[in-house]
């Protein structure tokens, strides 16, 4: 499930051990025979809900002293922003719980956890993928994972989306670069970029505009 | 990298015919000899895009009489939303492009794409994860991938935010479960089950009470 943490650019991050990622199966914390971890609804309803016991002890055992930023993956948090990025990749030790079934014990988050944090307005199957976008997201914007050029152009850094890219060939399927980008005028090209993420937030994203 | 697609749910989805999800490697349609696919941007700047031939080939050589709708994991896309995850589940055939590098040529969204579609104001290493977010929420919605009555009992589903969700024992670590979920009476639980997603959905996320 967690495969895509070890591949491509936050792969390479971990094996130069810019940051580190540990996966931690909470059924190994089932006090249960069965090494069960879910359970009926109180109330009556549709699906299981993850009993407070073992994610309880998982979290426990992996940070015993709370040095973790302890983040709940829900659709009832906050929504994830680029902002929380920049705040989260200051911290030294981020805990991520993943939801999954119906839903988490709520005492779980009264007992254990600093923020819930929600990637967006839509319904998954677990909280899996969420918590490795945000450990993508996280991960990049820790120092040497990435160029920081790279870091400081891109769509939000600046509060825009970002301007359209083109590469070679010149010309593609009848489809032209604009003859701005290849007049090797620096200043006309900046200034061509800056007008072009204007217009496309502006016709796009006008709220980003406005913040 | 598309492990998960093929885990928990949506593997067991996919197992059960419900749904059917294939990964394409762009590398396999490059012309050029050392199966390069990203060149340098014009007009400079930092990090590399991704060359127009490779991406149009593969993506007419998979979907030839423009079948499927197209979308293009981006920053700059409308924000998915559940919503959207409701309209998507009614299409026949999708078809996810993830962005990679610092970005597209241009001229691709403008040949092949319908739809730009963004997760989220935050930017990641790559669209792997965004579309691998897209496919779980719109499998998940389609028939007989989970019950339907989780589906209508769900945070969004009414446009409200879910209520907390409690399972045995009854106390845990002090903390015990509300006492209307435990008696029995039906009609009080949902009345209290409403209260608590609107007082949720009030203090949390006031916009969706607006919508």
């Amino acid at each position: 499930m967690f495969a895509p943490l070890y591949e491509s650019i936050i792969g390479r991050a971990q094996k130069a051990g810019k940051v580190e990622i540990n996966v931690h199966d909470i059924r190994e914390y089932s006090k249960n025979k069965h090494k069960k971890c879910d359970d009926y609804p109180f109330g009556g309803g549709a699906g299981m809900v993850m009993m407070p016991q073992p994610v309880y002890d998982a979290i426990t055992s992996i940070d015993p002293d709370h040095k973790a930023l302890r983040i709940y993956t829900s659709p009832r948090g906050q929504t994830f922003s680029q902002q929380k990025v920049c705040e989260l990749s200051k911290r030294d030790n981020l805990l991520i719980l993943c939801g999954h079934y119906e839903g988490l014990d709520d005492r779980i988050i009264k007992l254990c956890i600093d923020e819930e944090i929600s990637i967006g307005d839509f319904v998954l199957t677990g909280g899996e993928l969420p918590a490795m976008v945000m450990a993508d997201a996280v991960c990049r914007y820790v120092s040497g994972v990435i160029a920081e050029e790279s870091l400081s152009e891109e769509s939000f850094a600046s509060g825009l989306l970002e301007y359209p890219q083109y590469t070679r060939p010149q010309e593609f399927m009848g489809e032209k670069v604009p003859d701005v980008l290849v007049s090797g005028n620096h200043a006309e090209v900046d200034k061509w970029r800056r007008e072009r993420s204007l217009e496309i937030t502006k016709e796009r994203r006008p709220d980003l505009l406005d913040k």
